[in-house]
């Protein structure tokens, strides 16, 4: 048995608060947890959430601090004072850089579920993860700590999907990784995002890279359409996206054609398109009458419900998971490998919505495979570079459990 | 030939740039024409653009001055020294009264297109006029000048079709007016409204009032629909709609039903939806996450073409008028009294697109009926109270023909 590692959650949104749980009740072999971001009573409510549910495994409290997640010395100096093994950086994308730099001046291993965005950039030119987080490699090698990237739902367990998807099937058979994120769930409102309004819509504002025939090729959104029916959820559109997956699979396994769908209904797109078509979505002030500047974006976010609101009354399931197409002793066949999760048992466990759960789950079970050793490979990485089986193992156990949909029928998959 | 008559437009948007085309063209009839709004610059562009269509019929200048509307004894001040003898306001409804109080110590003509708003209000309670403006009627008559309400199109020309419509059919026969408001015109934008955002959605974000059996119903916008076969632009949806004509109507005409209805595309009720759904028409500020206060109908004002930039490109044809029910002779028929009008034709003579242009002309007959004695009443009344044949007659020489469709067929109503 290994040391007990401290862990530091960075961020207080509702990915942080299934973080938190799920790192609570793991407190075994996690030593202590902190929290920590720019607003303090956002962390003390998440604390509050985990000791009303009783969720540490053995007696503890979670700490709280507020720290500005951009100053690399402020995030450094909390590191050292509470001597954190593994930093989890659930935070605004904006913040990888700096708390990647807190983290090699440290030593500390680090964690995040999504791609460092430059808030002034709408859309960046692939190769994405290039562009910032790969050229820190060195310096966590050097360090000799690991950085995972992108280790939430999607990113992160579809990239190990992807990788057992290539191990399925006969050596570089594969042709073609679909990655399709559905939410079938419900939540009440006439129109609400599950995430923070002004990064979700930035996902669906841009261009649309995929990696099509071994190159990237370029899209609008909505512009590509599939429906497929799928397990539990059923019958479902989705529409080709960028996301950030695609920048570090079509490096890492040998597949031509690797592409991202995202599940809308028609209300949403709807909506979607007359506040995008009106201009309602754009980062550029403009000016009322009255002479006042304004963010468009930051005003459809204010009459939005805020997504935390959502989990209490959120019904229904999500279905994310791949197809994969490829020849197995030879022969064509496609398979799917899946998770199913659901919003009122996500709630019901740790306050949060299924959305937020399938993003939180996968940092902490990646984090317990540092912590156990099986995933501390002292370097960065992506996680289709690791093995996949302790992880789709552990995330089993931990309420995501995965899926497989192939010739032989639709089973749990499960490692020895 | 009586004396010529000065008068002073105030206001300076779309509706007041054909008021001043149409003064400019009578000015044998009237004398000096003068305009005034808060934006001296927006009165010289008008005044540079009957200029440049040479609009005047004998040679003279549009004067311009910047003045307050809200302010009685800055407006009373304009008339007695430029010696107006009629007022015509075509500035915010939010002037009227202040507009009028002016006239009455000036003892000036008033004429006006919309009926008042308070802008703390959305929705008044019905009998609107009876609120505010008929409260001044007495003041009119003893100060002995004329005060015509609502001689735009709707309210206006509408009002004077009413009041042909009883005198078409049997003494008291008449069972319903209903009148449609169609714009089949094309803008060529994603979306746009026909006059400034913040006024155009107060009308459709309050409850509904029509006369209905001798009463005031209540509904909600977009809930009662029609489909019409009219003139011109064919097949036609259109909804229940409040507006000003019918708190005259139903007081002046013995109409048991009187109904008004705006006509909307599919397209443009969608957008509409979505906003209002969204919260984003409401005049209650939100504030930001960076705590911003702004009101997000201001913000969607910003973000939508200035109504005064669509004319150029503005297609398509208007179709406004009246269907009333009654009996002929013993014989139940329905009538339609309407009017055709054309954006590019609009255009190409005063610069402004159709709607400005049916809500411009009227006012400016009404006024030359004024200066010519035949509607120089000496009180206040709405437009149905007088002789509608000189005033039909009027607008069929100055580009607003009246048509009548009834059993005998289709034809230009003209009076002998």
């Amino acid at each position: 048995m290994t040391q007990p590692k401290n862990v530091l959650i960075i961020g207080a949104g509702g990915v942080a608060q299934v973080v938190a749980h799920k790192c609570a009740m793991a407190n075994d072999i996690f030593g202590e947890i902190h929290i920590a971001s720019r607003t303090l009573s956002k962390c003390e409510a998440i604390a509050q959430s985990v000791a009303d549910k009783g969720s540490f495994k053995r007696a503890a409290v979670l700490h709280t601090h507020a720290v500005d997640a951009l100053d690399t010395q402020a995030v450094a100096a909390l590191i050292t004072k509470i001597d954190a093994d593994i930093v989890i950086n659930v935070g605004s994308p904006f913040v990888n850089m700096s708390v990647m730099d807190a983290c090699i001046a440290t030593k500390t291993h680090y964690l995040d579920t999504a791609i460092y965005e430059d808030p002034r950039k709408i859309c960046e030119t692939p190769p994405w993860y290039e562009n910032y987080e790969w050229q820190k490699r060195d310096a966590f090698k050097d360090a000799g700590v690991t950085a995972i990237l992108g280790v939430g739902f999607d990113p992160g367990v579809v990239n190990a999907y992807a990788r057992l998807g290539v191990e399925y099937f006969d050596t570089d058979s594969v042709t073609d990784i679909d990655i399709i994120d559905i939410n079938a769930g419900s939540h009440g409102k006439y129109f609400a995002t599950n995430f923070d309004p002004e990064i979700n819509f930035r996902e669906f504002t841009g261009v649309v890279y995929s990696w099509q025939n071994n190159a990237w090729q370029t899209n609008q959104m909505f512009e590509v359409k599939r429906t497929d029916d799928l397990p539990v959820v059923g019958v479902q559109n989705s529409y080709l996206s960028g996301h950030d997956e695609l920048h570090s699979l079509h490096k890492n396994l040998n597949v031509p054609n690797i592409r991202f769908w995202m599940g809308f209904g028609e209300h949403y797109m709807n909506v979607f398109g007359v506040l995008k078509n009106l201009g309602l979505l754009s980062e550029q002030p403009v000016t009322t009458a009255e002479g006042l500047e304004v963010v468009p974006l930051k005003v459809v976010k204010a009459v939005l419900p805020d997504p935390s609101s959502l989990a209490a009354n959120y019904t229904g399931k999500t279905c994310i998971g791949n197809k994969v197409k490829g020849t197995k002793g030879g022969k064509e066949q496609e398979i799917f490998i899946y998770n199913i999760a659901d919003h009122q048992e996500a709630y019901a466990e740790v306050g949060s919505q299924g959305i937020s759960y399938t993003a939180g789950v996968p940092p902490v079970a990646a984090a317990l495979l540092i912590a156990t050793e099986q995933w501390n490979v002292g370097t960065m990485v992506n996680v289709e570079e690791l093995d996949a089986k302790p992880f789709i193992n552990l995330l089993n156990q931990m309420g995501l459990p995965t899926r497989i949909r192939d010739a032989d029928g639709d089973r749990l998959l499960q490692f020895a």
